[in-house]
């Protein structure tokens, strides 16, 4: 075993690689990827997502503090990928076609839309936003989730092991694969 | 497709299983497993962990401002879950044994130390601490980055892919699965 000391850097991984969207004050929506994004609260329920100041989104989000976190799938890579390349300033990301569409959808609590590919959106709203560097972290509280209710088996329980996530790890994309365990699966006595 | 709006809930996955060590003005180690916890910073690089008051390593990181976050693999799932729901205040955890067994090793610039058994250990100290309810988010800079030179090509490369990290879905713990594509191959032209 042997270690190596080196300068910071970004390298806390995997990550979930989630679109967020937002609408302005004319209704026009736009949507991108980001990787800076995690749940940072559990009660009220909040999550967090860090945006460099010269995204299209920034202005938008940050003028009208609402916005939403849509989880992706391995189905929906490419897309994911073109919408964090692309910028809403040349195109309009609601109108691609093929393996990069993604479907604008209503949320309930804020006028920034979903996406109907997404098995879970969370609406957001921002409480308040800390200036860190290269990204402004959006602190938010979650005030509605919409999820897609193809993953509910018969009992009603929704079943996110279904949607087959996709996470971000160190520039790549991957799938989820071995399920390793339960929380708590370490302390469980055996019958 | 059909949709329902549901109250918030915790659900932005995957998110990656850490484990968070620190340690007391003693010297005394302890490490925990932290889900809320990402990056919100490229330059300078900074990550924030999202911690429980009642938990016993809030007190220790309060004081100290100081903390690592280590990645984990699937080979540590069992250890990572264990020392999840087991409290510093109870055991050592740096002496467990079996695949339970992390192994204490120091860091460059923090008194926390790192985890042997990581792939990758970042070195953090603390620059804000923000109450947000369940949890208060630890907001750091990342001062040092620490590595296993076994993931490391023969060109000196570091190849996190290889480190087979491990992921945290809606209580369950995954390996990575299939390769979906590297950033910004969407909008790759073909060769």
């Amino acid at each position: 075993m042997a270690r190596e000391y080196w300068k910071p850097s970004n390298m806390l991984y995997p990550v979930p690689a989630v679109l967020v969207c937002c609408a302005d004050e004319d209704g026009r929506a736009n949507v991108m990827t980001a990787a800076w994004a995690g749940t940072i609260c559990s009660d009220p329920v909040m999550v967090s997502v860090s945006i460099r100041k010269e995204r299209y989104s920034y202005d938008i989000i940050k003028r009208t503090g609402e916005f939403t976190v849509c989880l992706t799938t391995e189905r929906m890579a490419k897309a994911v990928d073109y919408v964090g390349v692309k910028s809403g300033r040349d195109i309009d990301k609601f109108a691609l076609k093929g393996d990069l569409k993604l479907t604008k959808i209503p949320s309930q609590k804020v006028k920034a839309p979903g996406v109907a590919e997404s098995p879970v959106c969370l609406e957001c709203v921002t409480k308040q936003v800390i200036e860190l560097g290269s990204h402004d972290m959006f602190v938010a509280e979650v005030v509605c989730t919409n999820v897609d209710t193809k993953y509910m088996d018969e009992k009603g329980r929704f079943d996110l092991s279904k949607a087959d996530l996709m996470a971000y790890s160190h520039g790549e994309y991957y799938g989820l694969g071995e399920y390793l365990g339960r929380f708590g699966y370490s302390v469980k006595k055996k019958k």
